[in-house]
């Protein structure tokens, strides 16, 4: 239902003159007076995003706080606050509003983000949570997912797949990488993959109105990528998990050919920065095996949702 | 529960260098660079803050809207930007989202704010709807809780009691009114009434550290509360229901003696303006009724929770 739901409201949506880039990116840009805001809001709920019977609620905590920080990383933003807002199951609900604030708290804390306010309430239904993310353009301005020209190249924070087995709960989101790369190169667009790296890739192609290569054995695919294959005893391949499974939060950035020539040489990310293809000016969107066979990037089944 | 929750964070919530107030105001007070950002956010749920299954939601999401730019009217700044997240029944969910839309939009327009971005999703469990509201300080600059004194007038906006007969889903979010005000009048305080008037003059009193005492023959009194006093076969009287019953959404302010004077004479708000007592050195917090008598000002019973 959302993309539709999104198309809806795109155009109803009307034009504003503080805020410069139409709805539709990881986070809206605000214009204030004198300065920029980003703002992003996630909300995530129990037995859908993530499963207070069996997983943590401290790493739950986390896990709302890291992917709200990551929306701002998609935009090369730098955190400056967080609003949090918390339905709370009734029974045990201040145990468990402890707990989540644990998990949440730190990581704000690490990335600069103030803790500036929220609203906690409480019924008889299940946990949600909304997170609201503040932040201000790191030093190369605001990184949009429309910016991406065809000739740039693709390249990718971290590695891919897998993400289900335990990454989507104690990912890093790559903030500290993303305000590093835009304060000293030349970059054009950038997403998180938050719903698999070929459907953020078509993301980013649809709103930058150019095409897809990517070129299949670059793709750093994850150990757990592996393992997540053989657990599905290998109905989907190591690869297909890297490009399908959702909730990786690295960042995909389309680069210019002369930007990309000084990444190759010169990045110092502990996390890794490899090039895996190339935008390009027919809209096409295909992945280009070891042997130079062309596929459709789309993976068939990718999942979108965790539990 | 909210209120110890809240004081167990406010131990925990650590300074920022860019958070200029601690927690517990309307909104959170961020300085960016160049500019200053107001930001608040609600989390309503249907059956507790909403009923579904009587009430338009059309009507639901104008109110979820409302409440959130009274939010910024308490401290007298200027909508930019709303956030909405949105958690739909599965069922009749994409109506539902359409209609709340409906409710919503018009409002944010009418007041300035960019509708600026979201996150919807939908589950088995009921209606959840998250707004976060941004804004400007306006042109007296931020107003706040903690800035009544001694000897400061109060001043409400609007009408008192009842609001559960329709006020509640229709009112006005005073934003202008407080533009206005806070660009001509030097004030020191203001809250809007969303718990009731008794509790919302405690919460200044609190964050001031000002006792209160009210005249109860100047507080204007609804036609609700009055309706409402007789629905309630004369249990709680008119009176009783404009000092306690929730949502009013009207705004009090605590003016120096000097404004006080200066509203008196020349405030041209259409809704009113009434002077209804004054915030006091000793801590107590008390109601005067028109022959001198003091009572305790907090009304047993008073309604928090509209559904």
């Amino acid at each position: 239902m959302e993309f539709a739901w999104i198309d809806w409201l795109r155009k109803r949506v009307p034009p504003h003159p503080q805020m410069p880039l139409g709805p539709g990116d990881d986070c809206a840009w605000l214009k204030f007076p004198g300065g920029n805001c980003l703002a992003t809001v996630d909300v995530l709920m129990d037995q859908v995003d993530f499963d207070l019977s069996t997983q943590d609620p401290k790493r739950i905590g986390r896990k709302i706080m890291a992917a709200n920080l990551s929306d701002l990383a998609a935009m090369a933003a730098k955190p400056t606050a967080v609003l949090v807002g918390l339905v709370l199951p009734r029974q045990g609900g201040r145990k468990l509003a402890e707990a989540l604030w644990e998990g949440m708290a730190p990581l704000a804390a690490e990335f600069g983000a103030a803790l500036a306010g929220g609203d906690t309430n409480s019924w008889d239904g299940k946990l949600v949570a909304s997170v609201t993310a503040l932040g201000e353009p790191g030093p190369g301005g605001v990184l949009v997912r429309s910016g991406a020209r065809p000739g740039d190249r693709i390249f990718v924070t971290g590695q891919f797949g897998g993400s289900i087995l335990g990454k989507h709960l104690d990912f890093t989101p790559r903030v500290a990488e993303m305000l590093s790369l835009s304060g000293r190169f030349p970059l054009h667009a950038a997403i998180d993959v938050s719903d698999g790296l070929s459907a953020d890739l078509g993301h980013i192609a649809d709103e930058s109105g150019v095409g897809v290569e990517l070129w299949e054995a670059s793709l750093p695919v994850s150990p757990a990528a592996f393992a997540r294959s053989a657990e599905l005893n290998g109905t989907r391949s190591p690869l297909e998990c890297a490009l399908g499974d959702g909730e990786d939060f690295e960042i995909v950035l389309a680069v210019p050919p002369e930007t990309a020539e000084l990444l190759r040489r010169r990045h110092d990310l502990s996390c890794g920065l490899t090039e895996i293809g190339r935008f390009t000016a027919e809209l096409e969107r295909v992945r280009v095996d070891s042997h130079g066979v062309r596929r459709p990037l789309s993976v068939p089944g990718w999942e979108h949702l965790f539990m």
